[in-house]
Order: structure tokens, then C-alpha cells, then sequence
């Protein structure tokens, strides 16, 4: 039988809990944590409506939040977890920020940075997908669905 | 003789005035401008280490500030002016802002946008670089060989 990591799976339904915040507050459903230590030291959802701002993605909050927390603006021992493949903007700010490794769960083929050449992220950083991805994946399908 | 676009380098001039500031405050010095409609609507220079805080690029800062003035988080009839070509966390910001067009100094041939593939930016934004790079760039020179 397979080994299954109930710890990812746990932090990814702590970022599945911001992302159905999200929801209620007709934001597309992504939702990040920043983990270290064990811990949960920073949790985000998506904001750029609320903030009319393109910038307010649930990982750049959710890093920002990180860095002030610990004090540190380098996050090399966390590891950030996210519902959606982190896009282009974000994997950036992932590079930036030295995150040691992220988990996300569904992925997202059309704006996700693992389409990009060479990686937007550090070749050190260690990647999971496909987490809890149906969970993540249906948020998504469920505010598109009502958009249209 | 070339044609010199003088108001091209007027607003680069602007964008450079903000690197200066950076460079005041010990930030990595680059600075930049929202142009609307031939005003100024933004203007910003990088803050990572006064806010501790990888994502705040002087692009990022001007976008969020630009959006704001504007009251929409689309950016279409904008031009952002950067003394240095944005990295790729700032490419994807602009791409989500969908920025009209962007005007830069100096190339980053490292961490910039024109290294990746498919590139970051949308194919209607209209790019043009090298304006007033030899200031944008002796900027940079004179901040990392202070710190070595």
C-alpha cells in the first residue's frame, strides 16, 4: 500500500480552508500556508478583488505574512503549501523568498510556471503536487461554473 | 540622425530619480513609474529591505499604487517605466495588470524577464529597453561595488 503523508495532507486542508474563504467572498478559490518548523506561521487567501489588486495572490500574501512573522525576508526552512499550481508572479517571489519547498495541489496548465523555461524556481526547492488536487480543483470548478 | 524620443527619457528620468532614493535608503536601487495619459499616476522605488519584504519591487509597489489611483487593477493605457527589466515575478505582475506597455533601462541578464520561455509577458504589451540604461546601470554599479 502506499505511504501516505498525512501532514501535507493535513496543511493542505488548512490552505483548502482559505481558499473556501475565498470563495465566500466571490474570490477565485486559492488558499496558501507557510509552514516551518511544524507550524503554521503564516495563511492567505486570494484578495485581488477585495484589494483591487492583480498582486494579492494567496502565496504573495501569504509570503509576505511569512517574512514578517519571522523576521526574516528569506524563508529557506518553510515550506509554503497552496491549492493551485503557484503562477508565473508568484513562483518569482517563491525564488526570491528561498522558500526550501512548496506543495500545491492542482495544477494549472495554462498560467502555472512549470509551462516556463528554464524553472522559475530555485533548482534546490523541492516540489509536491497533486495534494488533496479533486478538493482544490472543484473550488476552482465552482466559481467558474457561477461566472458564467 | 535618430530620432530621440525626449519624453521617453523624461519618464526614465523620473523612474531614476525613485533608484536614487533607493539608493539613498541602501535598497538595491531601482526605481519606477505608472504613466496614464502622459501623467504620472505612480511612482515607486524597491523596498525590500525597509519592509523586509522580497515582493516589494519598486514594479510591484508602482502596480498596486497605480491600481489604486486608477480604481481598476487593469492597467491596459498604462506604461511602467523601471530602470532595470523586471524580473520574472514583476513580469507576471505586469502580465496579470495587463500593463500596456513597458520602457526599461538597463538589461538583467540573470534574473530578467527576457530569459524565459514562453515569455512571461502578454504578446500585445509593447516593450522598449535601453532607455537611459548607461545612468540605470552605474546606479546598480555603484550600490554592489559599495558592498563588496
Amino acid at each position: 500500500m502506499e505511504k501516505i503523508d498525512f501532514t501535507d495532507q493535513y496543511f493542505m486542508q488548512q490552505a483548502l480552508k482559505q481558499a473556501k474563504e475565498a470563495l465566500d467572498k466571490d474570490e477565485v478559490p486559492v488558499g496558501a500556508v507557510v509552514v516551518s518548523e511544524g507550524t503554521i506561521i503564516a495563511k492567505a487567501h486570494n484578495m485581488t478583488e477585495t484589494l483591487n489588486d492583480v498582486t494579492a495572490h494567496a502565496e504573495m500574501l501569504a509570503i509576505t505574512a511569512a517574512a514578517e512573522q519571522l523576521g526574516s525576508k528569506y524563508l529557506p526552512n518553510c515550506t509554503l503549501y497552496v491549492t493551485l499550481e503557484p503562477c508565473t508572479m508568484c513562483a518569482g517571489a517563491i525564488n526570491w523568498a528561498q522558500i526550501g519547498r512548496i506543495v500545491f495541489g492542482a495544477e494549472d496548465e495554462k498560467r502555472g510556471f512549470q509551462r516556463l523555461n528554464p524553472s522559475p524556481l530555485h533548482p534546490k526547492t523541492s516540489i509536491t503536487s497533486g495534494i488533496l488536487k479533486e478538493d482544490c480543483m472543484a473550488l476552482l470548478k465552482q466559481f467558474f461554473a457561477a461566472k458564467r
